[in-house]
């Protein structure tokens, strides 16, 4: 009976504008560019981003640092949220939380933000986070988010 | 009457192999030299970790991403954690939490990473993350952390 | 992809003497006849607590206490680790973290908790809590929780 | 420098009708009084809860179960939260996360919260849980919370 919680509810369909916003906000985030990650799925109250590993992004043991892991579900998770709010608002973190499961070893790493509930203010949202290695995904971490809406308050380009 | 748990406990006196095997981990941490992160202070219990604001760490608004608030707020937590731990021992974080207060905006950012409680397996840490902007620090975020203590399991340079 | 991460994970079967450890285990948790909580639910990496809706639960608006909430998420969540533990190990709430999203108001509440990753001495669970009006379940919180396994400890009767 | 947000930040004094307020609303949460908690501390941004340790609110161990302390820590912090809310406003946990990092066993329980950040809309908090043992004070938990602040919705009596 939960299984539509999980993260696969039926949203209204995505507004094409809303998914620019959300593009053209990604583009402009630099430290995701730093680290070279990416955004390839944007559906209505789901996002993924996807990450290469590469050297930059290690930590000491050679996996994904476990902060890089956070940053990406943070932002996945927070497009997803983006996708369901009114055109013209914007989206923040409040605050999110994070368990490591797994070393994040692959050679991607993808972030798959969902909604858990949407409101006028307030969005809770899940973040999932897979290493992808030789094509098998196995779970790394898990992050629980709460992001305001920001009401017309569009993104300055 | 809770003040000494806040993060000024009287810990034990840092062991000097101890101090370097923890500035040898962060030196390893190629995504904290992406970043331009920095660990200038190192005691028993208390680590900081600092970032100047710069182009590549920023999200759409021109603040430093919270993903790489938390990253700083993470490694910060984890290494006043390994402080306390033996010598030998490696750290990892279990999960984090971090709630957002305020924009993270300012010339630098420190990340002061505390002990809350520490355990023979696990470690309770705190971070408190300030913006520093014309030589005034505010707080920007604060994260609650959970660290494993990985027992005869040093790192290999 | 990430369904079968969702809670509904393929466990072992659930030997017999664990289920009764489990069982055993809340019977003694005087706080659960407390607040006449129920455990009807015990499968292998599923435990599910009811919670009637009494007025001794209530908090100042008449519906049932977010603390009160918690405290059935964190106990499913447990139990649900319990019952892949070894036979003979207890458990203990490391820490959790709730997300309220909904008034918890019904005539019943029902704690879903499942494990997302089994560990050796880490588990990692989450907890959905659901109010149930009139037949229909809507979700009103979710919990992300970190469960230590204490080996060869089992709790005495 | 960072002392002052670790909960004794200078607050403006609390207005008697808002102390009011925040005592007609515990005395109408019936889950406090099941729990036999009393709130004997309420100043600007600081408020404190006591439970004494009863058989009702054990766990299986004979310790104060995890979910009252987490109870406890949400409405200290909760309240805490409301004493810096205007006059006429409510308050509602959006979340909250918490380590325990002891046993809860002693005569008394004390659940001091305080407010990390004030906002208009949102406040974000801390509760501190000590268990005090023959008048030493240790402490067992640590809680984070968000709150969200409801402009002209008094409670009704």
């Amino acid at each position: 009976m939960s299984q539509h919680f999980s993260g696969q509810a039926a949203h209204p369909a995505l507004d094409v504008r809303v998914a620019e916003a959300v593009q053209a906000s990604f583009d402009r985030q630099q430290a995701m560019s730093l680290i070279r990650a990416s955004m390839p799925v944007v559906q209505s109250g789901l996002v993924e981003i996807h990450l290469p590993h590469w050297s930059g992004v290690q930590q000491q043991h050679g996996f994904v640092h476990g902060g890089v892991v956070g940053m990406i579900a943070d932002s996945a998770a927070g497009y997803a949220a983006m996708t369901l709010a009114p055109l013209g608002a914007s989206v923040l973190s409040v605050e999110y939380k994070v368990n490591f499961m797994a070393p994040a070893q692959g050679q991607v790493l993808i972030a798959r933000g969902t909604v858990l509930r949407p409101g006028r203010s307030l969005i809770v949202t899940r973040a999932e986070v897979f290493a992808v290695r030789d094509g098998q995904e196995s779970l790394c971490a898990m992050m629980q988010q709460t992001i305001m809406v920001m009401h017309e308050r569009a993104e300055k380009p």
